[in-house]
């Protein structure tokens, strides 16, 4: 099995190494946000079991996926388990590795693009720059900041200078620009970036106090991907 | 001119954009940092302006850099800018671009994986998991935390309770590892990798008290990523 990072969308923007063994698989067990175009020009010999496809819900998906990688793999098939980004990012891939090492299967792991990073690079945002921000904080907005289950300190993340990215966090951006809010003025960039990397991206601007109010208006729906931070006000005047 | 992230190493973890871009170029600037392989394998006629061999001061090479993208594109030359890791994490991507942007130049911005995250993945350490940790911070080492430089509030980074990479952090590791303490517990794992993704790596584990001395003992020299969190201790139970 070849766990592998399809990058955040742009098939180019697959490694060399994912592409090489994408090519050689017999079967491919695709993510819902791994880049579609990579799927339609695989040989027609080539199994594809596509999570975009299949009808359960999350957990169960998740254990049909580390399923279908196990028995496909001890038929003696070549598994390429490909992924949105990068698999370690959000991405559950550590999960597939632990699953299919207790059934005494070897992976391969094959790094891709982070959307946290690239996304915002293509549309003009540095998630670091010299003299703006040394650090940057990827958060995943799964669940909100105040609920039981969240592993994630908000107070202190509030108090950080740098750039925030918030991915999954289309549907609850208020409460996290709320979160933010308790240490970052209101008036702190934002920028918005949907779909990135595709044909169909749309960049927004905005400011942690109206956020929300612009999301409703501009009707972003997911996948986008949300910097908070300096970096979001030197891009928008420069690009 | 191009700007095209070269990942974390291994020649074949560049993009299949960036090889594509490569392979067309009539000029290579390239980072200390890039990948080596992909410079000896470009045909002759290509000039490579190769930055780790410009005996200057670390401020005057980048203004050779900058300088150097504007004259060869502006005498009509596609110019491939390659760096390590991607452009944007502590690359100084944005700086050129900028540059360029202001002589008139388009610049094409191609993403590559970042050392931060494709490094530990390729050692066993996954930056996020489930249940473990729900958000990641890059943190550039250039400055002591106690520089008044730093533009990072390292008391609020010590309260995180994720994962936290530190780059180019390997001179003051010590002093990293002081002020996370201030925050976390000194038996928090910590996983330290040297030239991460190559046929030189090396892989270390730790905790934050006992950091320094480690590094001390194994002769830690850069490059090397430093991560702290929870996920270097699962990594190190099951690889």
């Amino acid at each position: 099995v070849a766990l592998v990072g399809g990058g955040p969308g742009d098939p180019e923007l697959i490694t060399v190494q994912g592409k090489r063994l994408l090519a050689h698989a017999d079967v491919v067990v695709a993510d819902r946000l791994a880049p579609r175009e990579l799927l339609e020009d695989l040989p027609a010999h080539v199994e594809v079991v596509d999570a975009a496809k299949i009808p359960y819900g999350r957990a169960a998906t998740q254990e049909f996926i580390n399923q279908t990688l196990i028995d496909r793999a001890k038929e003696g098939k070549f598994v390429v388990r490909l992924k949105g980004g990068d698999p370690y990012v959000f991405g559950r891939g550590f999960e597939e590795l632990l699953a299919c090492a207790e059934a005494g299967i070897p992976v391969t792991v094959v790094p891709g693009v982070t959307s946290a990073f690239g996304v915002p690079a293509l549309a003009g945002v540095p998630v670091t720059h010299r003299g703006v921000a040394h650090e940057v904080v990827v958060v995943s907005g799964h669940v909100a900041p105040d609920d039981p289950r969240s592993l994630v300190d908000w107070s202190a993340i509030a108090r950080l200078k740098g750039t925030v990215v918030l991915m999954m966090a289309v549907e609850r951006a208020g409460a996290f620009a709320a979160a933010l809010m308790e240490g970052r003025p209101g008036s702190t960039p934002v920028a918005v970036i949907q779909e990135g990397s595709t044909a169909s991206q749309r960049v927004f601007r905005s400011t942690l106090d109206s956020l929300a109010a612009d999301m409703e208006k501009w009707e972003v729906r997911p996948p986008a991907i949300i910097v908070v931070g300096p970096v979001a006000g030197i891009a928008s005047a420069n690009s």
